[in-house]
Order: C-alpha cells, then sequence, then structure tokens
C-alpha cells in the first residue's frame, strides 16, 4: 500500500513499518502533548518518559543485568573507536582481534592511547572467518579484549564468545545487536550504532558494566566522551539525540511483539539459510565465508564475471530490490539482512537470483 | 487542526508546522525512492542529494561564502566546547568571553587542552549584560576568541560583532542561527546545536573558515573530532544524523520560502517587542536584562513572589502555553520565541499574562 521496496541496505537500513507507521501517527501531535517527539524539550516529563522506557527496554529485552548502565550516546561507532581506550586503559594496554574494516579502525585508533596489541587476524585470508580461541594471543594484564561481533563489510560473525578470563571483553555489535539472544554478563562493554538494526542514523547505544566506570580520565579527554559523566546523567549531560532515542523504543516495542530475540533469531536463521543455502546449490554465484563464520545479517555473494555482478546490482534495483552492490573493498553483491528485513523480502531475492542464473 | 500547543520550550523547540507535515508525508516513502529517508544509505544517491541539498542551502539561506566550510556533525555544542580547542589552538591560548552557563562550560572545557583566558565576564552583573568592545581584555597573539551569541538561560544577546583583528572569533550560535542575518565573514567558525532554531536535537552544524582547518592535531585528539576529517569526507567520515540533517534541509527551504533571514529577524523583533513592551509596563513582571542586550530568541521574566511564579507556570501550561518555566540558574519564567514560533503564540502569551496580572 505505500509501494515500498526491499531495501537490502548496510544501514541505514529497513525499520520495521509497524514502527514507521507509528512515528507518522504520532509525528504532529504525540500522544495528546500538542507537540512532536522531535519539538519535546529533553528536560520534559513527556520526554523523560521516552527515555527512561527505552532504557528499561534494552534491559528487558536483550536481559542486561542491573549491573550495567545503558547509555544513549552520539557519534557512531567511530567516537567508540576513541572512547573505549580513553575510558577503559588504565595500564595502558588492550588486546584488538582483527577481522575486518572496523576492528581494524578500532585498533588503528586505539594505538592514539596506549599500546593496542593485535590478539589475532585473519586478514590474510581476506577475512573470510573468525579466528578459533586457541589462535587469540591473549595478555591477560590488558585493559580489555576488543572484538567486533559480526562484520558488516565481510559477512562474518563469532559462534563463540571469547574466553578471556578477567580481561573485560568489550564489543561492537553495530550490525548484529538484537539479532539473536546475547549473554551480556559475558561482556563488559557493548556498543552499536544503532542505523543496522535498532533505530535510525544518530544513536550509540553503549552497554557498560558499572564497575568499569571511571571519573579519573585523562584530562585530554573531552566532557563528552566520559562514560562516567553520560551514566551520572543519564545520557542527559546535554541534549540527546531525541528523535532516534525514540524511534529506538518504537523499535525495542516492536521486537517484544514479535516474540522477543529468540523468536527473530529463529527469523535470522531462517532468513540467511534460505540465501546460503541457495548461494551453495548455485553455480553462477558464490558466498567465499567459512560455513563456521557466516553472518546472518550481512551475506555476500559474487559472481566470477565483474560484468555480471553489474548487471545484477542493475537489475535486481530495478526489479525494487535495492543497494545490493558489495562495499568496495570487498566487490560483489551483498545483501543485508537484519531483523526488519522480512522472509518475504529474502525469498523474493532468491527468486530474482535464481530467474537471473537461468538467463544469464 | 491538530491541536497543537505553543511550546515556549527553550530547546529541543518548535518546529515549523509546514516542515513537520512534509516530514508526515515523505515518512514511509520519500518522493518514490519505496523508503523512509530514516532507512537510506547514506552511501545512497537518494540520500546524497538531501545531504548536498542541505549544505547549499546553509550557504545560499545564511550568506556562507565559499571559502567556508559546512561540516553536519554529532554530539552538540558540548563536544564543539572541545573540538573548538583541540583544532584550533596552535600556540595554546585562546580569549574567552564568558556572558553565561555555556560560555562559562566552553571556557572550563578549553582550559584542557591550553590556556584559556578569560577577556571578559558579566558574572557579578548576573549576567545581565553583554560586555561592551571596551570591555574585552583580548590578546592579539590568542589562537581564537570565543563569545557566545545568544544566551539561552538569561537572555541576552550581543548586538555587535566584536572586533578582533587578525584573531578569528568562534561563536556558539546554538541558539539564535538563523534568527537574523549573519555576516559570516567576521567569523573564523561558527557553531550551532540543531534543536534550537534549525533541525531536531542530534545534529551539530559547524561553519568553519577554510584556511583554519588543520590536519597535524595532537595525537589524542580522536579522529572523529577532527575538522579536517569530517571536511574532507564531506560530513561522512562515518554515517551521518541522517534524519536531522533532512529536517534541517526542509527548514531551510522554509526559511527561504518565507523570505529568509532579513524576513525572519522583522518578525522575530516583532515577536520579541510585544512580549518586552509588556513586561516594560507590567507591575507584577520584570525582565532582569538591559535594554540593549536583550535577547530576541530567549525572554525571561518573574514576580518578585515565587507562589505566583510557580502558579504562572501550572496556569500556562494548562492554557496551552507550554514549558515557561525559567532555567534553575535564574527561576522565575522564560519564553523560548525562536524562528518557528508564530506570532500568534506571543499574543497568545502575553494576552493570558494580562489577564494573570489583572486577577493575582
Amino acid at each position: 500500500m505505500y509501494n515500498r521496496i526491499y531495501n537490502f541496505a548496510a544501514g541505514p537500513s529497513m525499520l520495521p513499518l509497524p514502527v514507521l507507521e507509528q512515528a507518522k501517527e504520532d509525528l504532529l501531535n504525540y500522544k495528546g502533548s500538542g507537540m512532536s517527539v522531535m519539538e519535546m524539550s529533553h528536560r520534559s516529563k513527556v520526554y523523560a518518559a521516552i527515555i527512561s522506557e527505552a532504557e528499561s527496554l534494552m534491559h528487558e529485552v536483550m536481559g542486561i543485568p542491573d549491573d550495567y548502565k545503558v547509555l544513549f550516546l552520539q557519534g557512531g561507532a567511530s567516537l567508540q573507536f576513541a572512547m573505549v581506550p580513553m575510558n577503559l586503559m588504565k595500564t595502558g594496554k588492550a588486546d584488538y582481534v582483527v577481522t575486518g574494516n572496523f576492528s581494524g579502525k578500532a585498533y588503528k585508533e586505539a594505538a592514539k592511547y596506549g599500546t593496542a596489541n593485535l590478539a589475532a587476524t585473519t586478514k590474510e585470508e581476506n577475512f573470510t572467518r573468525i579466528p578459533r580461541q586457541d589462535e587469540l594471543k591473549l595478555d591477560s594484564s590488558a585493559d580489555y579484549v576488543h572484538i567486533c561481533y559480526n562484520n558488516t563489510i565481510f559477512g562474518t560473525k563469532w559462534y563463540y564468545t571469547p574466553e578471556t578470563g578477567s580481561v573485560p571483553l568489550v564489543a561492537d555489535m553495530s550490525s548484529c545487536i538484537l539479532s539473536e539472544p546475547t549473554d551480556v554478563t559475558k561482556f563488559g562493554l557493548i556498543y552499536a550504532g544503532a542505523q543496522k538494526n535498532l533505530a535510525p542514523a544518530g544513536l550509540t547505544v553503549v552497554i557498560i558494566r558499572k564497575d568499569l566506570i571511571r571519573e579519573d580520565l585523562p584530562a585530554f579527554v573531552p566532557s563528552m566522551c566520559s562514560y562516567a559523566l553520560m551514566a551520572k546523567n543519564d545520557s542527559m549531560y546535554n541534549t540527546p539525540p531525541c528523535w532516534p532515542i525514540y524511534m529506538c523504543k518504537l523499535g525495542l516495542e516492536w521486537i517484544r511483539s514479535v516474540g522477543g530475540t529468540e523468536a527473530l533469531q529463529a527469523r535470522n536463521i531462517k532468513k540467511a539459510k534460505l540465501l546460503y543455502d541457495y548461494l551453495d546449490a548455485s553455480k553462477l554465484f558464490k558466498n567465499p565465508v567459512s560455513p563456521e563464520s557466516r553472518s546472518l545479517m550481512n551475506v555476500t555473494f559474487r559472481a566470477e564475471d565483474d560484468e555480471i555482478n553489474a548487471r545484477f546490482v542493475q537489475e535486481s534495483t530495478a526489479a525494487g530490490l535495492s543497494n545490493l552492490k558489495g562495499h568496495r573493498l570487498v566487490g560483489g553483491m551483498r545483501a543485508s539482512i537484519y531483523n526488519a528485513m522480512p522472509y518475504e523480502g529474502v525469498e523474493a531475492l532468491v527468486s530474482f537470483m535464481e530467474k537471473f542464473e537461468k538467463n544469464v
């Protein structure tokens, strides 16, 4: 009825239709307040209810224990690449597992603030798999271990949570947060740019174990980059990104309404399986990722012939299957099938691929 | 028809009704793209057109010359309090004029990065006026001079642009940007949190003279805090706050449609005059600000008796005149009458005040 397309973009990406419909309904007058959420003072009662509900829902839907604080910040994962070392480096060293582009950026940024050790990387294998536990060279006296739980560009994911002993595990979950159940207790800090699985761009969610929140930061740390200051002010040291937080609240309500992260995991596995099964049987397209590391969120594939890849991107776009072009670092195609992508979208894609393969 | 109220909040605050109506119309399917703007890849053609149009409109509507770069950032003015010194302090000293709460915070934050000199302050006079040029103790070898052009909490504004010789002038215009014509050439850098006069919260606009953009920053500066990196990537080093930028574009189109900043200035003067004239004649309410420094955007007032102030806030809210409670640092009341507040809103407020005063 709205003439919407299936949007396979890596992020920003699709939002659940009921979430958008609610946003539209509320747009000029939120629940009789006489205002749009975009116009509300962040200190008003009506907005305070929205942000505190968003925080409670994060705890409820993601199963976050009370000894963790949920923060709603700005700057994306890229600012977290600096905030994590600025806040968590005490002895001045940390372990980084580099499994793709963004974990590589995080590793480089951390080196500004101390010694970032390369605990493992699969770069030599074009990042087509996640390292095994026995490959991780971990320093038991490091301040933390940093991983990227799902690699958007290379289409891999961690299927195990690495054992790091008493060293806190920090994970960038930008492209997989809430796509499956997470045992938060295994992590010291989780962060996620919201624009893939959670909300529109402009919001970064940080989940930090409270004992890791430090007040005694180096003098050069901007106030806005202190987890302690943000936590003390319940994410309202200054005006927060009010609209994306409201959209996040609607998104969390939607997740709850469809059965929570267990139900989403089942859906996401079913969606990814449909696509990987087709790819494994295809004579035209290949997925390069090792089966034990295949992402449920970002599925890469390509034909050997780059002209065919270009034609595929062009024709799929014309057919209402949008943004399938792969990242320039990898080439080929990529289908990002986050929580909000319905099963029907993946069916439509596979059916299009079948036809394309037959006629090529 | 939407049962909307007059919202006098200091920010986030009212948005122009046609802007909200357009946002509602586009919400599920932007111009036949089949997507919400909130779902678009920031690298897509359809979104690239939005952000580049927003940048062009900033130049056009604000009269920004081509030797300035417009950046769309995150983190609010509070992050700029750190980014300005991190990027502009070369010799390590800067002059700060403290005229209220936020300029005070900027001054404190700058001291983390070098010597912040207090060039002038009106603190002893409760910030009820802006210092005169002859009161500014400026250092001709400073890296920049920082001022806050409109003081949201204390209701003052600069009616002159201070003469700083060859030292770049940096201005926080969060609460007055685009409320009147600005001679941008008098400034080295202008920044503004968008949530008062421009767009919803979560967007910070920075206007920087290109020769001030430096690549050689101290090692501790987060990548996300480098103007050079942001400028080189046209504000898309990482995912920008896409939705607030789109709303900013709609807001700029609205400003153009109503006659630009000259027309807005005339409207804003008329709105403020109505309120100040009433206050100057009132026996109950007083505005404490010196006439030569009175803000066009934030009008503070109070009765001597705090019980009357509390009753006023309560009764005005019930009458659909919302968020008139003053900031806790000042007490009393404050009417924020930004660009989007219609003249009728101020008329309704004054008429309510007259009735209240009669019956008190």
